[in-house]
C-alpha cells in the first residue's frame, strides 16, 4: 500500500452512490463495482446512477467502473462493501481472488443470513480477515441528504486507529464529517437493532399511536439498544454518540426509512407478506428482527430485556395481532 | 389531609387544561383557578375552555372554579402550579394565605425570571416549601394529545415517594402512564434546557440543515444536558429516561413546539424581536437560555461544556449571525 491507498465500492444502491461521491471529492480515482452492466453503461455513458440518487453528477474520469468483482478486489486497498445483507455472500462467492492483506470497510447494516453473523464477523470467520482490517461505516446519514449535499456526520469504527483514520480523511469534506471509534461490533450491532426499532416506531404510528408515545419508545429503545449491544460485546461507549443515538433517531423519526414504511403498513393491518408485496425492496429490518432475536434468546439466561425488539418478532414472525402485542408492550415502557 | 387528598390546577394554559382533564377522570372535584374571569364563565357555561384545547369537554360539576387564587389555595391540599414562569411571581404576590403545609406540584417549564430560580427552587426559597412537599409533573407530553386521548407517559418526582405515588395515582388513567422519581431539581432542569435544544432544533432547520445533522444535534443535545445536569445536581440517574430523553426528543422532534418555530424563524432571519412579535407568546426557551446560560457561566472552571446552549445565546442575546454561529457550532459537535 505504497503511496495513496485505493478505494473501491461494491454495491449500486443508494448508499453505495453516496460513498462513492464522497470518496470522489477526494480521491483522483475511485473503483465502483455493482452487478448490473446496464447501469454501468450509463454511469459511464450520462455521468449517474440511473437508478439511485440520480441527481449526482459524477465526473467519469475518476471513477473505474467494473462487473468484475475480482477485478475490482484486486484493484483496491479498502473494499467497502454495500451491497444489503442478504445478498453479500452470494457475491462473495465469486472471488476467486484472496482477500487477504485488504482492508475491508462495511457499510452494510444487517446479518448475513447464511451465517447468521454480522457482517464484520462473516468476514472475520468466513474469510480469515483479522479484526484489525476489518472497519464499519455509520450514519446517521440518509443518502439522500449526501445527494444534497447537506451536513452529515459519519462514523469509522476500526481496531487499527491509523486506517479508520485513512478512511475517515478519504470521505471528509465540506459537508461530511466524520469521527472515529474503535468499537467495531457495537456500532456495527447499533445499525442493525435501529432499524428494528424503526419498523417498531412505524408499528405505532400505523396503530394511531402518537408523538408522545413515540418520544418513550425511542427513549426505551435507547435503552434497549445499550443493554442489548453490552451483551454482544461489553466495553466503555456512550450509547449517546451519534452513531448509536443519532442513527436510531435519523431512522426513528424519519418518514422516509424504508423500515418505518413498513412498520406502518403493519400497523395499519397490512399482512407481512402483503406489506413487503407492496414494497419493492424487502425492509432490513425484517430479516433483522428474527436475526437480532434469536441471536439474544440464544444465550439463555444471560440474555438482555429486549421487550421492543421481543414485540416486533411477535408480530412479524409469529403473526400476532399488532394492537395486543403493542397494548402489551405499553406496560413495559417507561 | 384525612380521606382523599384535594387537588387545585392554577393556570388557564393548554397544560393545565390537559392536567384538569386527567385529574377529573379520577377525582369527584377539582379545583381550578385562572385569571381571566371571563373564561371561567365560558367553562362553566359551555363546558371547555374557550381558549386552549377547546375541543375538551368537562363535566363541570366536578369543577370547583375561581379566579381568587386565595380561595383556591386554601381549598386544596395539592396545589398544581402550571402558570408560565414569567408570571408565576407575580401571581404569587396575590397571596395572603399561607402555603405551609401544602404541596407544591410544579408543571411549570422554566426560570422565574424575578429571582433567576428554577420553580420548586423557588418555593423553597421564598416560601420555605421543604423539599419533601415540592413535587415536579414532567413530560413527554403535548397537552395536544392528551386532549386527544392518545397515550402518553408522564414523570412524577418528589423526595417524598408517598407523594409522587398519590400524584400519579391521580393523574392515571387509561392513556395517561406515570413513572416516579426522585430527582425533582434533575427533571425540572431538564424540562427547562429541551426548550433551548428545541430553538436550536429550529434554527437548525431554518439554516437548511437536513435530518442528518438534527440527528446529530439531539444526541450531542442529550450529552450536553446530561453534563448541565450533572452539575446542577450530582445524583445517579439515567439520562435516557422519558423524563429527559423523552422530553427532550418531542419538544426538539416537534413541528408544533413553540420553541422550535421560534428558532426556525430566527434561523430563516428574521430578528429576536420580529420573530418574538410574530408569534402570539415568547417562547419560554428565550428565556431559559438567558438564565441556563448565565448560570453555568457563574459556575466559572467548574461550569458545564455547553457548545448548544452557548451557540442559541450567541445568536438571541448578542445578536450574532446565526450561520455565522452555527457554522462554528456544526465544529464542536461529534
Amino acid at each position: 500500500m505504497a503511496g495513496k491507498p485505493k478505494f473501491a465500492v461494491f454495491g449500486g444502491g443508494s448508499w453505495a452512490t453516496a460513498i462513492v461521491k464522497m470518496l470522489t471529492s477526494n480521491l483522483d480515482e475511485v473503483g465502483w463495482y455493482m452487478r448490473s452492466q446496464t447501469a454501468l453503461e450509463h454511469i459511464q455513458k450520462r455521468s449517474h446512477n440511473p437508478n439511485y440518487l440520480s441527481s449526482v453528477e459524477f465526473d467519469t474520469s475518476k471513477l473505474r467502473l467494473s462487473n468484475d468483482i475480482n477485478e475490482m478486489v484486486t484493484y483496491a486497498d479498502y473494499l467497502v462493501f454495500v451491497i444489503p445483507s442478504a445478498f453479500i455472500d452470494s457475491e462473495l462467492q465469486k472471488l476467486t481472488v484472496s482477500l487477504k492483506g485488504k482492508v475491508i470497510v462495511t457499510a452494510i447494516k444487517g446479518i448475513v443470513p447464511e451465517t447468521s453473523l454480522i457482517v464484520g464477523d462473516h468476514f472475520y470467520t468466513n474469510y480469515k480477515i483479522p479484526f484489525k482490517d476489518i472497519a464499519v461505516i455509520t450514519g446517521p446519514c440518509h443518502a439522500e441528504e449526501v445527494a444534497l449535499e447537506k451536513l452529515s456526520y459519519l462514523t469509522i469504527a476500526c481496531a487499527d486507529e491509523k486506517k479508520a483514520k485513512i478512511i475517515s480523511k478519504n470521505l471528509s469534506n465540506d459537508y461530511i464529517k466524520c469521527n472515529i471509534s474503535d468499537d467495531v461490533k457495537g456500532t456495527e450491532y447499533a445499525a442493525m437493532l435501529k432499524n428494528i426499532y424503526a419498523i417498531a416506531a412505524g408499528i405505532a404510528h400505523g396503530l394511531g399511536y402518537g408523538d408522545n408515545f413515540q418520544a418513550v419508545l425511542m427513549s426505551n429503545a435507547i435503552r434497549e439498544m445499550k443493554r442489548y449491544v453490552k451483551k454482544v460485546h461489553k466495553m466503555k461507549r456512550d450509547i449517546n454518540d451519534s452513531a448509536y443515538l443519532g442513527d436510531l433517531l435519523v431512522t426513528g423519526y424519519s418518514v422516509f426509512s424504508r423500515n418505518r414504511m413498513f412498520g406502518n403498513m403493519i400497523g395499519k393491518g397490512y399482512t407481512v407478506k402483503s406489506a413487503q408485496m407492496e414494497m419493492s425492496m424487502i425492509a432490513e429490518g425484517y430479516y433483522a428482527t428474527k436475526s437480532a432475536y434469536n441471536l439474544n434468546q440464544q444465550k439463555g439466561k444471560k440474555k438482555a430485556k429486549t421487550p421492543i425488539i421481543n414485540a416486533v418478532y411477535d408480530i412479524l414472525y409469529d403473526g400476532n395481532d399488532p394492537k395486543q402485542v403493542f397494548s402489551k408492550l405499553t406496560e413495559k415502557l417507561n
